[in-house]
């Protein structure tokens, strides 16, 4: 394919990658609206009362996956360098969530079955990417950003309490009340740190539900900790940004650029700011 | 109904619409406890406990039913523009909080009495209507406010999180374990993100207790993003209310008009803001 | 009794009422140790294999029962207002929990003693009270009871969701599924708004779980309200008490008046400064 | 030992117990490793179904704690003073750790080990030790000592509140409804006030559920009030360090005395500050 783009490629290209033309935001609104329903899609087939519709699912899915073929070959031919596509993220993600329907004509058997569907819900992460353009306010990523070194450290720390107690709960309980192995008891002291609780493994001697109630206690102390990181991180982005407003501010588009696929080019750029090739 | 009121409409206005004169305070507190009474009546309607006093309860609920005719009538015959009363929110959840009991003359039987009482619920806005004047904080409004689209995006990314975790799960427990479906495994997902853990489905093989872990990991760790930025915002509000003390602060009072129901005007106003009719 | 207080009723008074001397403070610390020592007694005695173990409970009782009430007339007679002690509130908390074993005396049947064992616990309230020396933050008591109003506002308004909710709840999922009326309902609404999820009465329809899904969401969105409240407060606490430091601090001792029981008084004071009565 | 080190000591006291060198970087992350695998190795061996490979599994474990007693005798005969090395904390945890093999070959009784399993894990605070240099934000470590005060007074204000109404709700359900003592009762309020929620015991009775209604209100209400605290204190934190910029900042490097095993010297410094011994 050659450098230059001919002008229904152009065409073609501004509708799928940029959302600044009405026939671009369409194109995104419409992908969402599949993407939405081959999930529900994927999510009826593993319910038992659909078994009985199972040609209306099928042929659901072929129309889909249709749709989802004439788009990733509309956006390989649509680049000055289609390679770079195929082997970016979004681009391998589009290739797997494409592929499982034809995978199952020549191994249709039901166990590949049910490993490929996890493998059609990485298109959901499309969703992700149009999320971005939604209005995600920088100050929350950044916030989360410079929290997330933090809150790691924080987690990993959370990890070891909940190894020494889980070991220390497997000692009190024992196996004949539900603390069958120290994994187990990993397991059940993690549940109980982030208060979420569920009830399948509970103390029964009183020592394990004193030292359960010192677990809660603690965890009750501590969920304080990862949400005053964010919440006073989140306050600082917000100042700075307040500040930031003296100088002078640059909109960015969502246009992408044909050649490198690198986006965010600034409102007016005429060349891409990452490899100078013109923006049509 | 002319654009001139008489005297008895307007005094009946002041004590149906507004919240500052005694007999206006009155009439809310009064409207407050006989909508309590309704729910709590509609509550005891469904405890089996209770059937045996039918008779009692269908008495109460008649009396209620007869005063909140009586209110919404009033309510008509005192504003201008009637029409304009009766197709508000508040003047439509008015006549569907009162129409149930006469419905259940004509078509009394018990399942359509169910879907009903539904509908009686809705009375409970008006209370929402009066805890606006209680004194909720403005600056916590606009906090949720400012929050909401950046919570709302947020939510969606929680939602695909568990969309993603609960196919995995789904293809790890599998179906013996009661992830008998994806979206059950979903619904579960959502149980243990949101650290609610009812724990009627939990993870039973070793692999799952694992993958669950994480789940609940690092719904600890997001639990922190959403308070982070409420707490944020709300700080905001506060600074900049603190600000604005400066600027000359007007009072608004409760009053509201009789021609176009507008309320929320300054202390002292002679006309309304919204019509321009005399405030009486 | 006399306005005058005879040398050993000062040094008493001294003793029981005020911390700053060694001896007022052992007899703090003793006080201390007596009621957590009858705290474990009263939850010990509902403990079955402590049943045997009858006639030690019942002498430990009786020996804390008495040391209570040389506390309470100790308490009595040296201040100069009895009558003022005795019907303030850790008056009424001093007799309550003093009298109940005298009472099983003449009335010593197991329902009875039960009840009164909740009145025993009353005694913890003197722990709270010792508390308010242990350093409580002033600025933290503060944030709390500037949040308080809003925060109550706001679980007024997650109690009408959980009532809505409630009842749609119950209209989904029936008796069959565990919502057997709408207070139950209600109850499971604020079991999960709230993320605690017992799991004693979980959705089991597809319809009711995806409810329940939104129910959980939304619980998880609104706990930052609250949090966000406490937390920007108490921030401007933190802030308006470091613009106090300008002002001159004055410290306020735990010495209490020999008169009218009045305590906090300035460093140095001679006179009371609610009755005027001399400070020793 | 005299007091001046021959070469190999220094060589080999660099390498143990300093990060700066990458010989002592490689050490650090090898001796992290053999730690986790060690911990790893005591939760198999709790596993059911590894019992069959309890051959392997022993002889990991004596290849481990082989490791760790060539690592306990490296550490003292590489310092001046052995017995501050060997009295230290770290020093009393390594013994710990090394020594329940060699125990068990005397005394290798099912229970024992199990009892010494738990001693096994006090090695997971080495991985603490080195969490600290991997960059544990020091902000947030003093927001967590100037928090620390205030959440304790809150949590034991929280015991108490859970004690009163753990007894208050002994009393409502009683025996038959699995509040059969009032300990397991107070525990019942914990898992509540916490939102932890397990549902292993859960209130049957309609006044019940209304009373753990109200405790889990207000569990949702004061469960704000930490995270307010951390997250103010936090900020406070990071807005002082921000001030401090202007005073100069002295780089600690990780190194540590051969006399008398301080570390957090500054960088460039020639003799320990704490003892006056030369480094290196």
């Amino acid at each position: 394919m050659s450098k230059t783009q001919k002008p229904w490629q152009k065409k073609l290209h501004e509708i799928i990658y940029e959302a600044d033309t009405p026939a671009g935001k369409l194109f995104d609104i419409v992908l969402l609206i599949i993407i939405l329903a081959s999930v529900i899609l994927v999510m009826l087939e593993s319910v038992k009362s659909f078994e009985k519709h199972v040609a209306i699912l099928d042929t659901l899915e072929w129309i889909i996956t249709i749709l989802f073929t004439i788009e990733y070959f509309a956006r390989i031919i649509t680049v000055n360098k289609p390679y770079k596509y195929i082997f970016s993220f979004y681009g391998i993600v589009d290739f797997l969530s494409t592929i499982p329907k034809y995978i199952s004509l020549f191994f249709g058997g039901i166990h590949a079955l049910a490993a490929l569907r996890a493998l059609r819900l990485l298109r959901v992460f499309r969703i992700l990417k149009l999320a971005r353009y939604l209005g995600a306010s920088k100050n929350l990523t950044n916030a989360i950003k410079a929290s997330r070194a933090k809150i790691s450290v924080f987690l990993f720390a959370v990890l070891i309490v909940a190894i020494i107690l889980g070991t220390i709960m497997y000692l009190v309980e024992g196996e004949e009340n539900g603390f069958s192995n120290i994994p187990k008891s990993v397991y059940w002291c993690i549940v109980t740190l982030t208060t979420v609780g569920f009830g399948d493994i509970a103390p029964q001697t009183p020592l394990g539900q004193f030292l359960a109630s010192l677990v809660m206690i603690l965890g009750y102390g501590i969920i304080a900790v990862p949400t005053g990181i964010v919440s006073s991180e989140y306050s600082n982005q917000n100042k700075n940004s307040n500040n930031d407003n003296k100088t002078p501010i640059v909109h960015l588009n969502s246009q992408s650029c044909a050649n490198c696929l690198a986006s965010k080019h600034q409102d007016g750029a005429k060349f891409c700011h990452n490899c100078g090739h013109p923006l049509h």
